[in-house]
């Protein structure tokens, strides 16, 4: 095996947010689900975006963000997603390109436009989407280059791409070469409703094919459909070897071959929007982990980018991280 | 004269603003200059943007920022301008539609994209633009509408416009029908380099065509080609019947038929992006104006808004001015 060029790859929907601020009414009088990722046709999406105040369109996805947080710590990363040839999709390639990730999946040249997440941010910093899929679901295993994951010691994959049937193929695929060429493969449920929609299957592939699972108290208290969050810990303890849980300000637990360490939440400077916050604290995992730092040490390097991300709007880190990690002795 | 419609109808460049940090090595590195507006052609524009790193994508133009802020006032606004019927014209058309602004010029169905400005923010909030006009280039006096403009109690244009050629025939159209229905025109001299471009040529609008007139001290100076600020305002009594002076941290001076007011900053909560701070001081010295407050109350509404949004960054507020504006006493 030789020594990998990437320390991360990471597969997701490709995806630019459109971020908007909203209060609790707009979201009861509109049916959306607070705090949850919920899919949208495209009709619904217009009608949403009509009824939307003033946006702001900024380059997200889950698993774009935590590459995009993984190359601002200065890993070295690999990003694969299906974006239109469109303008949405020129600034989400020049967004994740600009920071050094290594994007080469072709862009679609027909079909539906790339995919946007309609991101409302209520006051108390909580946010509630609404992801009209688009090109994203175009992601099929041909796009999944074995190069690129095999030559990556971690590949990182986000469980909303169970949604669109031929990127779960994809997700498959990636996960067989990763192993194949003994690198380790990482999972991150990404939302409690999306594991309520594949939970016998998130199980299974939870105990059975991966290798680091990121999950938050109420996704890992579905996944095992437990009351509390120490049952789900000790779920989780039998069935992943590494698992990173996040608890917002309570922090997170990190579980490594069935040692459990408890780590201190970062205070951030502001709580504006938590929109990647999950995202930004497995960047900082993954980082730490792929360049093989001990498991609590990626838990703080995780909690620190979790805390600027969640300072300022958007899902994606406005300083370099690698800066950030190291002024607090990292 | 019927009573009007609206409080103010905007005329100028339709823009999405695509804003970025960066260093002062980068301005340098890149040909930039910096505090400026630079136009560039689509050549340059893909340069730069391939040069920057991750952004963010908001609606802009002067003008349109005014209306929106004019909206957020509570104030009956309209826009024109153009964009294409493309991504970005769609996301500028539903943003300011958002806010309630009459906007309801065609969208260009071919020729270039909707204009954007790469605009690079530097960590002493200062802002440097770079704008490639696209689609806004092609306004024209036909997209004028004399039933918005003859009903609306003050017409803002922006200095701007006289870049591309056949938008200040509109111009020029907009204040003629605003005239010959006894409204008032107010124009913003936009930057001191497109001051630099067209001076004699705003000389004489603001001798004869303009009824308020705003500038920061860089334009006003500039106009008059003279070393101190006091020297262009005793020219500019002179020359305009109202003229609202922005000076940054060191406030307003505000004159009415030659009579001057001397108004203070209002102090942000923090210093972000100076994105938008001319364009929301014009917003709140209109609003007050067209609903008949004092000349130093304008003055007052303009600082607060001003204040507002270099608060954050982009150039649109992000509260509800009207509320904003009450909490102060207003």
């Amino acid at each position: 095996m030789s020594a990998p060029e990437f320390h991360v790859a990471g597969l997701g929907n490709a995806i630019v947010d459109v971020l908007s601020h909203a209060d609790d009414n707009f979201l009861v009088a509109h049916g959306v689900e607070k705090g949850a990722m919920t899919l949208v046709d495209e009709a619904r999406a217009t009608q949403l975006y009509d009824a939307l105040g003033q946006t702001v369109q900024v380059s997200g996805g889950s698993a774009a963000n935590t590459i995009a947080g993984v190359a601002s710590l200065g890993g070295k990363a690999a990003f694969l997603g299906k974006v239109r040839n469109d303008q949405l999709g020129t600034a989400f390639t020049h967004d994740i390109r600009s920071l050094g990730v290594h994007f080469d999946t072709a862009p679609a040249d027909r079909g539906p436009a790339t995919g946007r997440c309609f991101i409302l941010v209520t006051p108390d910093a909580q946010r509630s989407m609404s992801t009209y899929l688009g090109a994203a679901q175009d992601l099929t295993p041909a796009d999944v280059d074995p190069e690129v994951i095999s030559r990556s010691a971690i590949t990182f994959l986000e469980g909303y791409l169970w949604d669109p049937p031929a990127a779960k193929e994809a997700f498959l695929k990636a996960a067989q070469i990763a192993h194949d060429a003994d690198r380790q493969v990482a999972l991150t449920l990404s939302d409690s409703f999306c594991v309520d929609r594949y939970r016998d299957e998130f199980r299974k592939l939870v105990k059975d094919d991966i290798d680091i699972l990121f999950a938050n108290e109420d996704e890992i208290i579905s996944l095992y459909q437990v009351k509390t969050f120490d049952e789900a810990l000790q779920a989780v303890r039998g069935d992943a070897r590494v698992a990173a849980l996040t608890r917002s300000e309570a922090g997170s637990v990190i579980v490594v071959d069935g040692e459990v360490h408890v780590v201190d939440a970062e205070k951030p400077s502001a709580l504006v929007d938590t929109t990647g916050a999950g995202d930004q604290f497995a960047a900082g995992f993954l980082t730490g982990w792929a360049t093989g730092r001990p498991a609590a040490e990626c838990g703080r390097m995780g909690s620190i980018c979790a805390s600027e991300v969640i300072s300022h709007m958007g899902p994606r880190p406005e300083v370099v991280l690698a800066e950030l990690v190291a002024s607090k002795g990292l």
